[in-house]
């Protein structure tokens, strides 16, 4: 099995590490990330600039491609200028922070996977939902147990799957649950300061993703101790919607 | 009618300017807008540098805000931080260049509405689909339109309309049609090269998004010659496909 690899919370990450490690147990693992921290970057890429790609060692050993771009722009990079074969998989974590609601929408981590579906390869995304003692074993054992039954299972063409896993021990987890992505988001704010020199800057804040009410929620399997595995797609179009539209006479 | 105006082409772009002048008919307009050009940032927001805000003057007359973030950090800049009361309409654009099928994923324009209606503004983003010799005075006209009728009409919580017009006169644009999401995208690849001192750089670069072949698609609408409006959503939740995963027993 070939598999590429990438994130968002860049390559000398903890996360990355850990679902490295473990994938290479299932086949030749390539590993393409950005060189520093890219979180919220949503589903940018980079036009306006060159990128560069430079090895990068872990552990005094190559542990894989170091991009100046984002985890789009790494996967494409992955795909179409890196690896000699195209992969049968692309996994993109394991992110530290869920990957929650609404907030998928800014997210590196799935966008990562976003690219690797949209270029028809199964693709799966993966957080943590924790930012404060990461424990990636759990999530890095069920990303292999997940990408080696995608060997004999079908995606439908442009979905992908969006996994986010509770930070408890691997025993204390109550199953795995597919889910449906809340209808809640990140409630932000900004905090207006003044800088040394009298002139007003902002930072965006914000508050943890609300509980939610909907109980087939992403949310609220992470929250009640369970795996989350949500298929999502990248059609947007509100058919629903459609009828009415074409009744406002445009 | 309070109206906020942003763009991904920044702030001194030619098109948020035909769009704001025209706006200003119909109530109050505010213009956040980046301060340089943002195209391809998806729906990023700023999370780890602070964010400035300047006023912008344009043809020696102050014209609005200029901030150094994404299109989604303007809308909530707008919301949160800059506008004394709630606006009624997000308008998104005019941009310089179609948003069409999946390549709106990789959309500031789209972003900038999307923020809009996720923080439960009705919005619109607004695209032409070209990048020469642009003419924004259709786009311009039917912004009006547009926003006029939404004071009386309703879009469902979440949804936003995706519009965009052919680079024709107004008098040759045959009409609107109701669209879905094509289901293509930009094929893009790599332009691997060296530097003067030796290193390897790539730039991203691609073709033209291709026909389709679904009549109803927002790309055949505008290459048709109609101006397409695409009624879009952020629940990305695959339900179709949640039966079979089910049948996965992860």
């Amino acid at each position: 099995m070939e598999i590429l690899i990438t994130n968002d919370d860049g390559i000398y990450a903890e996360g990355i590490y850990a679902l490295a490690t473990a994938l290479k147990k299932l086949g030749n693992v390539t590993v393409v990330a950005p060189d520093t921290q890219r979180s919220a970057v949503g589903h940018a890429i980079t036009i306006t600039d060159p990128l560069r790609v430079v090895p990068a060692n872990r552990n005094g050993k190559f542990f894989g491609y170091a991009a100046s771009g984002t985890p789009a722009d790494c996967v494409k990079l992955g795909i179409k200028a890196i690896m000699n074969k195209r992969p049968d998989l692309v996994v993109s974590g394991i992110n530290l922070g869920g990957n929650l609601g609404y907030n998928i929408l800014y997210s590196g981590t799935v966008s990562g996977a976003t690219e690797g579906a949209l270029l028809g390869i199964p693709s799966i995304a993966i957080s943590l939902n924790t930012f404060v003692k990461p424990d990636f074993a759990a999530a890095a054992a069920f990303a292999v147990k997940l990408a080696a039954g995608m060997k004999k299972r079908r995606l439908p063409p442009g979905t992908l799957l969006n996994v986010n896993l509770p930070n408890i021990p691997r025993a204390k987890i109550k199953g795995v649950r597919i889910t449906n992505q809340s209808r809640t988001s990140f409630n932000d704010w900004f905090d207006k300061r003044t800088d040394p020199h009298g002139q007003t800057y902002y930072w965006m804040t914000g508050d943890f993703i609300p509980k939610d009410k909907d109980s087939a929620s992403d949310l609220n399997a992470v929250n009640a101790g369970y795996i989350s595995v949500t298929p999502i797609q990248f059609d947007l179009t509100d058919f629903k919607f459609i009828p009415e539209l074409e009744n406002w006479n445009l």
